[in-house]
Parts: C-alpha cells; sequence; structure tokens
C-alpha cells in the first residue's frame, strides 16, 4: 500500500513584506501570499489530489493557507488538526527585527550562522519583549519548558518529529490523504527526516512558497520516490527565489 | 460552575441572494454573508468572549463564517471540529427550487406547512438529482441509512441532539468558551432544547443570522438564564426581518 502525503509551505506574509523575522509572531498573509494559496488550491482541484485530513501549524499564516486552499479545491469540510510543534523555528530575539539592519549590525557571518547553520540558535528572545509567545493563549496547554525562547532547525526538528508519528502516521495509515499546511523550516524538519538528508546539507534545501509537495510513502512511512511539485517549473523558480533571498521566515 | 456557549447562525448565502431552497447543498456565502461574518467576529473581539473550541457543521457557509469570525477576533488556532449532525435541515425535493416558483405552484398552504411545520417533511429527494447528497464525499463515512433524502425540524433534532451530548458537553464540560457555527434549522433544534420550547411553539422562534448568542449553563447543561445576543438591537431587527421573509434556509 501506498500512502500520499501533500506538504505546503505557506506564501508571503506582512511581515515578508516588511523584511522581518517572524518565526512565531503571528503575522497574517499578505495580498501575494492569499493568491499563492489559492494557486495551490487550483494545483490541488486539477491534479486530482484531495486531501482527507488537515494538519496545520497554530500560526494563521499557515491556517489562512489551508483554509484559502481548500476552500478553492472544494475541500474546507475535511477534518483538521492544529499543532504548536507544526509551528515555524523560533527566531529567539531575533523576531521582530528587520533583517537587512540585522545583517549589517552583526557583520553577514554571524547572520548566515543564525540563519543557515543547523544546530546554533539565535540568542533567547526575553519574555517580556512584545515579540515573546510567553503568555500567548494558543501556548497556555504547553509546558512552560516546551514554550521555546529560540531554536535552531535542530530543535525544531526535536518538537516537529515526535507528532509526526504520534499524529500525522495514523492519519496516513488509515489510507487517507494527509495535507500538512506549515512552514520553511518546521517542512525543511520533516523533509531531511523523509529524504535522510544530512545535518550538513539541510542548508541547501530551499522548499518554495504555496506550490504542494507531494510524497508517496511505503508501509516504512518513508518515501517510495523523491517528492514531486504539483508545478515543478514555478517550484523549480520558487526555491531559486528562496535561495536567493536567503532564508526568509 | 457556569459553562459558556455561542452560537452563531451563518449569514446570507448565494443562494439566499437566488431565493432557492438550499439545504445541504454546498452553496458559499455571498458578498454580504462575508460581512455579517465579518462583524460577528468583532462582537465577540469587543465582548471579550473568545471561543476556545470551535464546532461547525460540514456545509462550506458554516466553515466559512467560522473562518472569518475567528480570524477577525484573533482566534483562527482553536481546535476545530466539524460533523453533518450540525448540518442545515436537509430540504428534500424542495433543494434547489425557486421559493416563489415553489409558493406559485404548491399554494401557500402546502408551502407554509413544509417550511414550518414541526414534523412534516418535503417529499423526498431522487438520489439522482443533481441536489442530492449521495456521493459526496464528505459524507462517505456515513451510513446511507443516515444519509437523509429530506428532513422536518423533528429529524433535524433527533440527528443533532446526540451530538449535543457526545462531542459538544464533554467540550464544556472541561471549561471551554464552546462556538457552534452552525444552520437556521440546526440551531433552532437547539435552542429549542436549551429553552425548553414547545413542537407548537417553535416555529415563532427566528434566529438572525450573524449575531452571536451567548448561553451560561450550570451543571446540567441547561440556561441558567435566557441567551442573550451581543448586539440585541441589531438581532431583534435580524429576527423580524427573518420572520418577514419567511424561513430563509
Amino acid at each position: 500500500m501506498a500512502y500520499t502525503l501533500v506538504l505546503l509551505r505557506h506564501g508571503n506574509s506582512e511581515w515578508n513584506q516588511k523584511n522581518l523575522f517572524t518565526g512565531w509572531v503571528d503575522v497574517r498573509l499578505s495580498e501575494q501570499g492569499r493568491a499563492e494559496a489559492k494557486r495551490a488550491g487550483e494545483l490541488l482541484a486539477e491534479s486530482g489530489l484531495l486531501p482527507d485530513v488537515l494538519h496545520t501549524s497554530v500560526l494563521s499564516r499557515a491556517i489562512q493557507t489551508a483554509d484559502i486552499a481548500l476552500d478553492e479545491a472544494d475541500r474546507l469540510w475535511i477534518p483538521v488538526r492544529r499543532s504548536w510543534r507544526l509551528n515555524e523555528r523560533h527566531y529567539g530575539a531575533l523576531q521582530g527585527l528587520d533583517k537587512a539592519e540585522t545583517q549589517e549590525k552583526y557583520g553577514n557571518e554571524q547572520f548566515m550562522l543564525w540563519r543557515r547553520s543547523f544546530d546554533v540558535p539565535p540568542p533567547v528572545l526575553d519574555d517580556d519583549s512584545e515579540w515573546s509567545q510567553v503568555g500567548d493563549p494558543r501556548y497556555a496547554d504547553l509546558a512552560d519548558s516546551d514554550l521555546p525562547r529560540t531554536e535552531c532547525l535542530k530543535d525544531v526538528i526535536a518538537r516537529m518529529l515526535p507528532y509526526w508519528q504520534s499524529d500525522i502516521i495514523p492519519d496516513l495509515e488509515t489510507g487517507k490523504t494527509v495535507l500538512v499546511t506549515a512552514h520553511g523550516n518546521s517542512l525543511r524538519a520533516l523533509v531531511k527526516h523523509l529524504e535522510g538528508i544530512g545535518d550538513a546539507d539541510i542548508a541547501e534545501l530551499n522548499i518554495p512558497t504555496g506550490i504542494p509537495l507531494v510524497y508517496r510513502l511505503g508501509d516504512d512511512f518513508m518515501p517510495l520516490a523523491p517528492g514531486e511539485y504539483l508545478d515543478p517549473e514555478a517550484a523549480a523558480a520558487g526555491a531559486a527565489a528562496v535561495a536567493a533571498q536567503g532564508d526568509k521566515k
């Protein structure tokens, strides 16, 4: 039996447009991001790859992306599960800062280390920062020790993979087509696992926004073949754009 | 302990505007309906009555209403549960028909009986009608005997109340503020139960669209006081409009 998994990275947000580090700050999609989500829904409908169940992060930009895409594909009614474990990487003290100013202030080497290192997180975000998630009601049920103040990609993997095992695989197991609508780094964490990408090589992986990425999985819930984008040409252009602009959060 | 329940009837749909019987046909909100949903979200935000969990039908117009209202109230991230048991009344063979033409063809007495009778359903809808829900993937898990071909309000109560007991009450029990976003008749069925309205009197109950109706419930999950609309003036006007126009589906 082959299982079907569809990954979708949310599109352009209000803070992408302002060139600010976002992370766990809950910004909305921009008009461009809404158009990307609509296109993703069209691709799902055209391909006949219709999701039976949705998993999203608890961040509005991923939820909006799913809502718009599923509306377009006439699948608004499918069951929905949300988890903070699918959230974007927490960007620590960089959340809310201008990317260009940060690069100038700390130099390119430090800047790239924070953005692309596998295991070096940015400085921790103060709990009394206006960009802190301490006290955010959506995390009220989380143990304080689970609520990050900064994360590197390694940290994202450590909190994302348990959800893959406990919640996503059981849905796949029933034969459902599972849509995961999430973020650049939570999806990079999942693709790293699925494609067995090494810690040193994952920096090179760029997932384009708004283009569904489809995996057929075997009985071990690992891919039978590399993932395929529903619009490969747009995906290649999108990945190149992400690489050129850097790791947009 | 008092429990908090918020009911919200979806607003104007594309078929309201065309004056067609809708029932289980999955039409979208009109622009007016989207504006009503946004206003509902503003009312929730202004009142500080923020839902912790959402229950919706599996019909897009109720789901859209919830998504728009929760976006406005900054609660997109709350858990969502959907059930066909919260769907609008199935309107049988009237689904897809023009209301004015139907009234003319069958006469006002028959027309009002179909619309307002507690226990007389319209004629059954043929399974091969373009407005039938047989074969609709959202009902794939339903036993064929559970999939209605027509319903009166009594039938709606019979399939809605089990969900109230099995799924909504358990969420209330944990102290969560529960939002139920649904339809004229599934909400009338619930209000009939909550307010102990008799079979003969329920015809008089008109629930306005797009205005949150709040109940404080006691330990028996019955109201401590009558329900209150968050905008009583608009609710009174809305209920009068529904009564004047008849039972808009």
